[in-house]
């Protein structure tokens, strides 16, 4: 099965996939507290008023807001103060007209109280009177029950990754236990006559597996459990074996091919054959990243992945972090850094080609230059020293030293 | 202890913390495959040349170049293929003038051989015998030792945030053990009587503790192991035994104050108490989180974060998250998420404060709109509503509607 077939550019080759995988990870419930990066599998919806009670939102006194109309600095309102309502204590105290009560931020208000004088806007004038120097609306300096939500109010969807004040959204209301996506389950197959593991001193010719592990990082990174399914010579059975057990027992299936063109055919090969639809792409039209298969067996997607690591990590972004996100659930994966930078030098490019340029970035003055690392894509040094990678779209010929690049970052 | 003293901008207390902060967290070794997001502590230079051997870039043919020079389509350069170099092999041929052997993407070259023909650029016309139809200079098609990354070459420096491409590159060396930081552990304390546990229901006047988890979330986020010192109440003497004990078996303390202004001067005047040289900043020049201190004690750093939960995300963010990197041996923390949009209503602001405003982003044909999220502080949904937060800067008297802002993303 030699040579490329159904090349499509990679936005295309995601919706292709993602237009047909309807499998979804199973859900499980995790305490709210250590949800953090997962996503949810439930639209929750606010299970009370918060705050629960009118809370005053300064330090001062609360009040009768009428008995405070008309007070100026000139003429203020004479108070006395009656007592005070405690952080975390109900009132115990109700004011009469032209009474006042010690209230704190965060706290609850007098019986008959309807807002809040700040103390700065208070004078103390004997031991238990004060007088008022301006006057208070109704409600001011006070939040009400349900002002932050209601109960009922819609307050993150289904599909939505968690965030550090998610959790304390969730946990404000007493949800302490959540339903989200399983974490998807990745396996990854490393193929290739020349690799050895990387605690190995490779022979002559050989080279230490590292595109598994890159990957396997990748994977965490993008929320994935990754699981290596070995180091598989170049034979058909071997690999097809590798294969149908990694994709049996997760949700996903990376192949990792080798360098040679006839490892890659052998990987188009073995993929071919794991089951239906089968390969949906086969061919990617970007640099670097060309012989990238996308396939879809028994629902599950499976990815092919070029064996230079550039090309690997560069797919992944493009093609394999959405679909890993996409089977737990979620449409819209959290963005990647990026950065706007300045380009230092000419990037050639062949038009009708998406390609991706790594980058390094330095301050010059007040600019920001992005310089691109070219290098071979079996280079991996090429990524390491890079800081991030701009990407030259399909319609352009190149790009030129001067022009504003928009930098994803490492 | 009432009052703010040494008010700060944001920026310029972060400086004057990090100017005294010498601390750092000790190392580890960890696996390299395990390592990703650590903080590097060595400086790292290549152990070997990489490729080890001379590599083909191409599936083709080894050749000596000289026999292919002057080759055109229309008078090719005749050779014999006198055998092959399969991947993962050193060579068993030798190349005399005229001959060829079959050459793999990755492999070796035959002996004798300085380069490769693209199959592409050859035609069989024998058994073993092909034509070659261009001329390929010394060295073309070949990756030579070294050209990766050359022993003694420094990739990676002390400091480093390790990224998967990282890990490919160590790995590729044979370096399966690296030297990290320990993931630096932060003892948060959080404190008010209003609070209880979020699995509890609050009685009146109460509320559930929200930021102890929050900050927990971010802090792990961050690269460090958040370890929850309980809940205190509004008292001294607690207070004080928690943030010391939080102290002593951490490397940095987070203390959550009560929302009111006396729970606030309780917190100060407990992070005062713990040693020297103390406070070094009480109250940032910003909104929201003007209520923060930032402390130095026995070398390890602590800060007093407001009590509501969107100025603690905010402080974190600006000051703890810089801090933790920086005791881990990273000055440059890895960039968060941001994005250009345009702003949807004009923001009132201060000119002299920097203000950070919470933004919901919206796609309006091909513009993506930030829309404010204005929100008394104290209310936590104003965060979960947001995806992003734009700062108003200092010199600045608001923003208005139609300018360009760029959004930090949660």
């Amino acid at each position: 099965m030699p040579g490329f077939f159904n090349v499509q550019p990679p936005d295309e080759a995601l919706q292709t996939l993602l237009g047909q995988l309807d499998y979804r990870v199973g859900p499980e419930y995790v305490p709210a507290s250590a949800a953090l990066g997962r996503v949810l599998r439930d639209d929750v919806s606010a299970t009370e008023d918060l705050p629960t009670f009118a809370r005053s939102t300064m330090d001062g006194y609360s009040v009768r807001s009428a008995d405070t109309f008309g007070a100026t600095e000139g003429m203020p309102a004479f108070m006395e103060v009656v007592g005070a309502v405690p952080m975390g204590t109900a009132p115990t105290v109700s004011l009469s007209p032209g009474e006042a009560a010690t209230a704190f931020t965060g706290g609850m208000l007098a019986g008959n109280a309807d807002a809040v004088v700040m103390v700065e806007n208070t004078q103390v004038v004997g031991d238990s009177s004060i007088e008022i120097l301006r006057p208070v609306a109704p409600g001011e300096n006070v939040a009400q029950p349900g002002e932050d939500v209601s109960a009922g109010d819609a307050i993150l969807l289904s599909g939505h990754v968690v965030r550090p004040q998610d959790i304390g959204g969730l946990l404000a209301l007493g949800m302490t236990k959540i339903r989200v996506a399983r974490r998807p389950r990745v396996a990854i197959v490393s193929t290739g006559d020349e690799l050895v593991p990387p605690g190995e001193t490779p022979g002559p010719g050989r080279i230490r597996d590292i595109n598994s592990y890159t990957i396997s990082a990748l994977v965490e990174h993008a929320g994935g459990v990754p699981e290596r399914f070995g180091l598989i010579r170049d034979d058909l059975a071997l690999q097809q074996e590798a294969a149908q057990k990694g994709l049996a027992e997760s949700d996903m299936l990376i192949f990792s091919a080798g360098s040679s063109v006839s490892s890659r055919d052998l990987t188009a090969e073995v993929i071919g054959s794991l089951g239906s639809p089968g390969i949906l792409t086969h061919g990617i039209s970007f640099k670097p990243g060309k012989p990238t298969i996308v396939a879809l067996v028994d629902g599950k997607p499976v990815f092919g992945l070029p064996g230079n690591p550039v090309s690997a990590a560069v797919v992944f972004d493009m093609l394999i972090r959405p679909a890993i996100y996409w089977i737990a659930g979620c449409a819209e994966p959290p963005s990647l850094p990026t950065v706007t930078a300045i380009l230092a030098s000419d990037i050639p490019s062949l038009s009708g080609r998406q390609d991706v340029v790594q980058v390094r970035l330095e301050r010059k003055g007040d600019n920001l230059m992005a310089e691109p690392v070219f290098g071979g894509s079996g280079l991996i040094f090429t990524l390491v020293q890079a800081d991030g990678a701009i990407m030259v779209p399909l319609d352009r010929g190149g790009m030129y030293a001067g022009e504003q690049v928009l930098v994803r970052l490492y």
